[in-house]
C-alpha cells in the first residue's frame, strides 16, 4: 500500500450532492483538495487512509454543494435594498431609482455596496456571480480581493450616466477594464448592453463584433416585459430577440435575463443559437414582469441560470430563497407539480448557471478535476426534521441562514458563518452610513 | 405626579409595527403589559416615568409585531416532511401520503409531530394556528400545554380513518372534544369538514346546524383546484361554494382554505356571506393547484388571512417565507406592483388572521386591551442592511430565523431564540426516531 498523498484540504461532511452525477446524494463521505482543484470524492475511511491532509475539517451533520452561481444582478444596488417597494415600475423607476442614482452613484457607493453584497452572497452559500451596473472597475476589483468568482458587465445604454458620457464612452472603458483583467483567473469582464430598448442598432452591432472576437460575454435585459416585446414589434417589426439575431447577438455568449415573454418563434431561436436564459423569478413576481416559462425552455433543451436580480427589486441576494421561489413558480406556471423538481432546482443554480457563463468546465459540480467552489450547510436544526431527502430541504425551505462554509478555489470565504475575506462589522456600518446619507 | 404603576412586564424595542394604527412604525418604544394584556404602547421615556415594570426587557435592534397567525396546517404532518416531493398530486396522495398515513398514524404520532410543528412556528414568530388532522385531542391538549392559540378542527370526512370509523363517529368524538375544551381561553374546537368532494350533503347538513348553535368555526378546503369545482359542477350543476351556501354553510363562521378559483358568482358569496378565505400560496404553487386571486378578493372587501398548510406541502411552517411569497405571488397575479403591499402583508398574518378565526377583538394588533401575544425579530444583520423600512424587510427577505422572542398572552414561548414551553433537544430526537420507522 503506497504512502498517504499529501493534500491541502480534506473535507468530510454528511451529505456530499455533487449535481454530477446526477440525482445523486453521497453519503459520510469526503472531498480531497490540493492546489484548489477537487481530488477526489470519497468514502470517509478510504479518505482517511488515502490522503494526509495539511487542514481536515468535519463537518457532521452538514450537506456540501457547489457553491451557488447567482447569474443576474446589480451588487451595487444593495444600498437601495427596500427604499422603495410597493409601486409600479415606471413610478418605482422615474421617481425613485433613476434620481437616487442620479444623486448618490459614485465609485465608493458601488465600491461600498458590491463589498456589502459579495457579503451577503457568500454568507448564504454564492460562490460567483455576475454584475451589471456603474462603475464596473469598482465590482471588478472588489470581486478580485475578496476571492470571489464573477462576471462583471460593463454598462452601454444610449444615455450618460454617472459613469460615463455615452456609448463609444462606455465601450472605451469596459475594453481598458477587459484588458486589465484579462489574466484574472476570478473576474472574467463581459459587455452589458442594458436592454433593447435603450440600446441602438449601431451600438448593438459593435458589441456583437467585439464580443465575438473577444470571446467575452454578453449580458443583456431581454423580454422582461409584455410591454417592451410590443414597443419592439411596433418600432422594429420584430421582436427584441429576433432583433438581436439579426445583429449576430444570440450565441452561446448571451446571457439574455428575464424572458418573461416566450413565443415559439423565440424558443426556436434561444435553442437554435444556445442562447442562455437567466431566470429571475423573486424579481418578475415583485415588479409584475410576467411569468418566465422555465420548464418549457428546459423541456426544448434550452439552458436556464438562476439570478436574484439587484436588491431594490428582490430585496435580498440568497439564492437558496431565489430557489424556493423557482421551483415552487415552475410548478404553478406550467400546472405540473413534477415540474422543476428539487435536484434540478439545485442544478439550475449550480451547473447550469456555470454553463451560462461558460464555466461549466471550471466549476457547477463537485467533479474530480473542477475548482473548489464548495459550500456547506448545516441540516441539524428542528426545522428541517425529520430530514428524509437533503436536497428538498435545502431548496424548499430557505437554507440561506444555514450556511455555514464558503470555499472559492479552495480558498475559505466562509467559516462557520464568519467572513475571511470581507468586514462584516465594517460593512454593516457603512451600510448604515450609507443609509444616513440617502434616506434624509 | 402619581407613583409609576406596577406591571407584569416593559417590552423596548427600536421598531413596534402594531398593525393597527395602519401602516404605521413607532420608534424607539415601549410595550406595557400586565396580567397578560397590553395597557399601553408608548415612549420609552414616559414609559419609564409611568412604570415599575416586575420585569423589563429592552431590545434595542428588533422590531415588534404581533403574534403571526397561521390560519391553515396539518400540525401533525410534519413528520412527513420532505418525504415524498415533485410528484404529481394524485400519486403524492395515492401512493405516498395516504398510505404513509394509514401505516403510522397514531396518538402517539400526533402527539409528536403537533409539539415539532408548535416548536417550528413559535422559532418563527407564530403565536396562533389552525389544525385539521387526525387525533384532534392531541393537538388540543399540545397546544393547551405549550401555551399556544389555536384553533384545532376535528376531521369529519366520508369514510373510516385511523381517527374513527366514519362521519358519526367523528362527530361525536368531536363534540366531546369541543365540551372538553369548553373553558379553554387558548384552545377553540372547529369543524373540519375536508372538502365538497368527500363529505356529503347530509354530513355537511348536520355541521351547519351544529356549528350555528355552537358557534364554532367551520374549516373547509374549498376551491382548491379547477377539476374539484367542474365535478362539482358535473355532480350537483353548482360550484362547491355554491352548494355549501344553500346548506347554509357559507357564513363568518366559514373558513374557505385555497379558493384558487374564484368567479364572479363566488366573489359575490364570499362578500355577501362573510365567510372568509385562506391562502396558502406555497402549498397551492407546490401541488400546481392555481392561483388565488388575493388582490382581487381584498378589493372586493373579502377578508383573506394566511396559512402555510402541511410541512408535507410546504415544506415548512415559516409564516414570514408565506408573506414573501404572498406578496410576491398577488403582484405577479395581479399584474400590479403594488398589489398586496409590505404592511397590507403583515397584516393579513396578523389581524386577519385574527378576523377569520373570530379572534381579531383579542389578537392580531398591539393594541391597549388586546392579548400581549407579541412575536420580537432581531433587525440588525448585514442582509437586513441598509434598513430604511422596516416592513419591507420583515416582509421581503424571510425574516422568520430572525425571531428572537415570542409571548402569547404575556407568557414567554420564546426568549433569545431558546424555547420555554418545549423541549426542543427532545422534539428534535423524536423527529429523528420517526424518520428512522418511516423510512425503512
Amino acid at each position: 500500500m503506497s504512502a498517504p498523498a499529501n493534500i491541502d484540504l480534506l473535507i468530510k461532511a454528511r451529505w456530499i450532492v455533487p449535481i454530477i452525477p446526477e440525482n445523486q446524494v453521497f453519503e459520510n463521505c469526503a472531498l480531497a483538495i490540493h492546489k484548489g482543484v477537487i481530488q477526489a470524492l470519497l468514502p470517509q475511511e478510504e479518505a482517511d487512509k488515502r490522503y494526509a491532509p495539511h487542514q481536515s475539517i468535519n463537518l457532521g451533520d452538514h450537506a456540501l454543494i457547489p457553491g451557488l452561481v447567482n447569474a443576474h444582478g446589480h451588487a451595487g444596488m444593495s444600498l437601495l435594498r427596500g427604499y422603495a417597494d410597493d409601486l409600479p415600475l415606471v413610478t418605482w423607476l422615474n421617481e425613485h431609482i433613476w434620481p437616487l442614482e442620479g444623486q448618490w452613484v459614485s465609485d465608493q457607493m458601488i465600491r461600498d455596496g458590491t463589498e456589502l453584497a459579495m457579503a451577503e452572497m457568500i454568507k448564504s452559500g454564492t460562490t460567483c456571480f455576475t454584475d451589471m451596473y456603474y462603475f464596473p472597475e469598482q465590482a471588478a476589483q472588489a470581486a478580485q480581493q475578496a476571492h470571489m468568482r464573477a462576471q462583471i458587465n460593463f454598462p452601454i445604454i444610449d444615455a450618460p450616466t454617472p459613469w460615463g458620457s455615452g456609448p463609444e464612452d462606455y465601450l472605451n472603458k469596459g475594453l481598458a477594464l477587459h484588458d486589465d483583467f484579462r489574466s484574472s483567473s476570478l473576474v472574467r469582464i463581459g459587455f452589458g448592453p442594458h436592454a433593447p430598448y435603450s440600446v441602438s442598432n449601431s451600438v448593438f452591432e459593435k458589441i456583437a463584433v467585439l464580443s465575438q472576437e473577444m470571446d467575452a460575454p454578453v449580458h443583456v435585459h431581454l423580454h422582461e416585459t409584455a410591454q417592451e416585446v410590443a414597443d419592439s414589434e411596433k418600432e422594429y417589426g420584430k421582436r427584441p430577440a429576433a432583433r438581436l439575431h439579426e445583429m449576430g447577438l444570440m450565441s452561446p455568449l448571451t446571457q439574455c435575463v428575464h424572458m418573461t415573454q416566450v413565443n415559439d418563434a423565440d424558443l426556436a431561436l434561444l435553442k437554435e443559437t444556445g442562447a442562455h436564459v437567466i431566470h429571475c423569478p423573486q424579481s418578475n413576481l415583485k415588479l409584475a414582469t410576467g411569468f418566465c416559462p422555465v420548464q418549457r425552455l428546459i423541456d426544448a433543451g434550452v439552458n436556464v441560470a438562476l439570478g436574484t436580480d439587484g436588491a431594490a427589486s428582490n430585496n435580498d441576494l440568497d439564492m437558496f430563497s431565489e430557489m424556493q421561489s423557482a421551483a415552487l413558480l415552475a410548478k404553478g406556471v406550467s400546472g405540473q407539480p413534477d415540474a422543476l423538481n428539487a435536484h434540478r432546482t439545485l442544478r439550475m443554480a449550480t451547473l447550469d448557471g456555470a454553463k451560462a457563463l461558460g464555466l461549466d468546465d471550471t466549476i457547477g459540480s463537485l467533479e474530480v478535476g473542477k475548482a473548489a467552489d464548495i459550500t456547506a450547510v448545516e441540516l441539524s436544526a428542528l426545522d428541517v426534521q425529520p430530514l428524509y431527502n437533503p436536497v428538498s430541504q435545502l431548496v424548499y425551505t430557505q437554507s440561506g441562514h444555514r450556511v455555514s462554509h464558503v470555499w472559492v478555489g479552495g480558498k475559505a470565504l466562509l467559516l462557520s458563518g464568519q467572513l475571511q475575506t470581507l468586514n462584516e462589522r465594517e460593512l454593516i456600518g457603512k451600510a448604515r452610513w450609507w443609509r444616513k446619507q440617502i434616506d434624509r
